[in-house]
């Protein structure tokens, strides 16, 4: 994505990019030293010009010709493009013939060297080009009509970058962001860690790239920028992405017309209320950092993180299936519940409240909980009360298979298709002090009680929806296996994580009242310390 | 509706009748001595025969021939009636000639003898007329599509009674009360107080009356009876009656297909939600006295006292209206509200909470809040989540007059159209521990905070709804005009009740900052010991 020029670039001829491109050999000693040397004075041992002369010598890109701006973007993500042209993951001639002239060394050099600079760009919306319909894209996506996230899911808050796999958008030029999603839709870039990004392109318009590409240009390089895109509600959700080993259940443009429609999101009510609902969204998307209810969350959790598309998403325990099907009664709680002590149990459980600063769930009338209820409510409009079984309410079942599920089998799925986002650890990642992968296990994940710390959840949740982009429970198509859901569902969930909040002082008794299930490790497995799950589990 | 013979009774001879019709005079010194001696021989100076001889010697009627249980009525009632026959507003001739040879004393010591024997009847439902219907029309009435009250919402729970105007139909003959039913309608019998049962009998068909009255007939006369009837949904509802004065403003057949229905109640669900929408029902229907609920009430009210046919009825605040349209902004609590915190509301102000047992409302997961929510969602299923505006919510409005409202005009509307539900000091009326008749001021009173004490709101409310039976707001028919609505609603709200519970110790500044509205006499209005309107208003 990063670094590479584009041979159609119109009024620069092909006589004068080639002329440019010669390059001195001189040996540095280190690589930052190298790698500031190549980009102001080009390789001293190759026909390279330096890389300032397109990059520009802040590192801030080429609105204009499209050359993507370089300075402050993660060094491994900078090392593994200038890789990809070698290994021809990312084919452009010329940035080929740019990268197959340095070493090892000075590649790692000339990463490091734009990694410590300032962030900068010199792009802007070009004229003519909308961008309300991008925005909504980048912002929302187009999740429940046909399987499309949003950038910002991945690409973070305000498209700023999350980690080293997933780059800033903010900022490029127009020009590069269009030829890009071009690049990943024709197959001449591949390089995307699990083959996401052909997904999303394939999925859009040629109006739609180009108004997506606008906008990302008009966005501020920084989360102080003068005009950085509004925090907004799909911005904290999973994401993942895999060798898509194929099983598609169905065709993906699937119609999804039998699923309830909640209003969209340009239709917010007026007054108060709508105050409200909005404020509920936010909540539901930054749970753990809103001023409201950050208090309440004692892990790195947020309520989009299990309920997709901010509450929208079919099948993906969408708040309009919650709202219109409470009360009810629970098994867990041997009694019939209201939606407000439904979702105080999401705290209770989800949250890990035991771990935060409240200590206890929102209370019924706290502005949280009217908060995501006026938001639940919005959301289920026209709706009709009392749909127990309305169409994609909670989250699609999966099979039992013959192999069962196996944690060991589990990890190397794990490490093939999840711990690119999620972390080797499953420690999650945040971007702009936002969850946007959320824990998968550890002190940041839910607790003992959550109902995905069961394999079977678990291993539904994750089939359906997992890795985020390829696999749709309302279209219909899925990345992983059953079997595979299955063992990567057992290898979470055969991590410590936070204590069970019912837990009694008792672990023989709290294991057996409440982890009797064959799907519950709890209790259960033995980790490498000799204690079993959950036996010394942190109330944190 | 006591005492009478109906000359057709068949099998019965009219010769029989009048050769039996020998009175003996003699002279009584105290009432009952007279009232014992002429019900058990006969009045000395007229041509009567003995009460007994029809009435039974325990005055427990005649179940075959039709003749009334008198045992254990009210002797205002009882009196009332042989005046009735006297005055021709019972036309019957045998009772007619026996009344009318009574003298006052008489007539006041044979109704004080039979009030005072214990209550007893011989009547059953007869062979071959079903009760089902019947036990519908008498428990829940048809309210919402005919207008048409339950029975015991006067006659009082189990149709036992209410005071000394609505007397117990339970073990009354079928033929007598048959018979009564069609009197009320074919006019020759007009002395209701309020002209209701001329209404109630033309709503029910030939079939229903039989019904009604088989039902009835099988009913045991005490509270403890072996087969005393189930306490039911509508048992505890105002009612009232009027000299019909008109203004019927559209007519009374009207179509209602344009309001919502909520289920049957013959659909309740199963399990344990189901017992938890039923449990919500009862505590509705009988706030003040249910084992779960009434340690939050503080006075002497019940749910459905405002929201009429047990929250069902359209345009008088069904719950199926609140519902849909909460969370919602509201100008009292200038802040977005749940529904559980409207309902909160109604105890701390309708309910007046701080003269409770509990001092707070019940939270949101108490089993009260639970029950009540859980039956208002199953009341709306179906219904549109998020329809603010749906057909019936709330109380239909009624336009100002230009003659304002005035407590002393209301003063002669309530004697001649309230006082005899409500009593002449609006104290409201019980019958066995159930709330009947709600107290409209006074200490068993909603307080100065909830919305009734409002002119406006109670001027509506009394409009469209009261006297109950005579007034509907889905058929589009009343009893009182614009002017008495208001004017009646004044003279109630210009009496003292509970205080305000958000009274904070300074009178003035709670009246300015609560009580400003000028339908609101908190404050305002001089009570005859001098002290201004909830000035010195207790806390219970």
């Amino acid at each position: 994505m990063v670094g590479e020029f584009v041979a159609r670039v119109s009024g620069l001829t092909k006589a004068w990019l080639f002329c440019g491109l010669v390059m001195v050999y001189g040996s540095m000693v280190c690589a930052s030293e190298t790698g500031k040397h190549i980009a102001e004075q080009g390789a001293a041992h190759a026909s390279a010009v330096a890389c300032a002369t397109c990059h520009g010598a802040d590192g801030g890109g080429n609105d204009a010709l499209g050359f993507p701006r370089l300075a402050g973007l993660s060094a491994a993500y900078l090392e593994k493009q200038l890789q990809s042209y070698k290994d021809g993951s990312n084919r452009n001639p010329v940035m080929a013939s740019m990268a197959g002239s340095l070493t090892p060394g000075e590649i790692k050099g000339v990463a490091a060297y734009y990694a410590s600079m300032d962030a900068v760009s010199h792009a802007a919306a070009p004229a003519g080009v909308p961008t309300d319909m991008g925005e909504k894209l980048a912002v929302e996506g187009d999740f429940s009509t046909r399987g499309l996230p949003a950038c910002v899911q991945c690409h973070g808050p305000g498209g700023l970058g999350v980690g080293s796999i997933f780059p800033p958008l903010a900022g490029q030029p127009f020009k590069y962001i269009e030829e890009q999603l071009a690049a990943w839709k024709s197959g001449i870039r591949t390089n995307d860690p699990l083959g996401m990004m052909k997904y999303v392109a394939e999925l859009l318009t040629a109006d739609e790239a180009r108004s997506v590409a606008a906008w990302f240009a008009s966005q501020p390089v920084s989360q102080g920028g003068k005009s950085r895109a509004k925090k907004t509600a799909s911005s904290a959700v999973h994401t993942g992405a895999l060798p898509h080993h194929g099983e598609v259940t169905s065709g993906r443009v699937a119609e999804n017309d039998d699923y309830f429609s909640p209003p969209s999101r340009a239709d917010y009510p007026d007054g108060p209320f709508g105050e409200k609902v909005k404020q509920g969204e936010e909540i539901f998307n930054n749970t753990n950092t809103h001023a409201v209810s950050r208090k309440y969350v004692g892990n790195e959790q947020v309520c989009s993180g299990c309920h997709l598309d901010a509450g929208r998403l079919a099948n993906s325990a969408p708040l309009w299936g919650a709202w219109v099907s409470y009360p009810a009664y629970r098994r867990k709680t041997k009694s019939v519940n209201t939606l407000i002590e439904r979702i105080q149990g999401c705290f209770k459980y989800a949250m890990n409240v035991q771990g935060s600063e409240a200590k206890r769930p929102p209370a019924a009338d706290s502005d949280t909980i009217v908060s995501l209820v006026s938001y639940a409510y919005w959301l289920s409009t026209d709706a009709p009360t009392g749909d127990k079984l309305i169409a994609g309410r909670g989250y699609r079942k999966i099979p039992e298979t013959s192999q069962g599920f196996d944690p060991a089998r589990g990890k190397l799925v794990f490490e093939e298709n999840c711990a690119v986002c999620h972390g080797a650890n499953g420690e999650g990642q945040t971007a702009q002090g936002e969850v946007v992968f959320p824990a998968l296990w550890g002190a940041g994940s839910y607790n003992w009680g959550a109902g995905m710390h069961k394999v079977n959840t678990a291993a539904a949740y994750i089939k359906w929806n997992m890795p985020l982009g390829i696999a749709s429970p309302v279209q219909m198509y899925t990345s992983l296996t059953d079997q595979e859901a299955w063992d990567v569902a057992a290898f979470i969930n055969s991590h410590e994580r936070p204590q069970d909040p019912r837990f009694n002082g008792n672990f023989a008794r709290t294991s057996s009242k409440f982890h009797s299930s064959k799907y519950d490790y709890y209790g259960k497995l033995k980790q490498p310390n000799g204690k079993l799950l959950g036996e010394n589990a942190p109330r944190k």
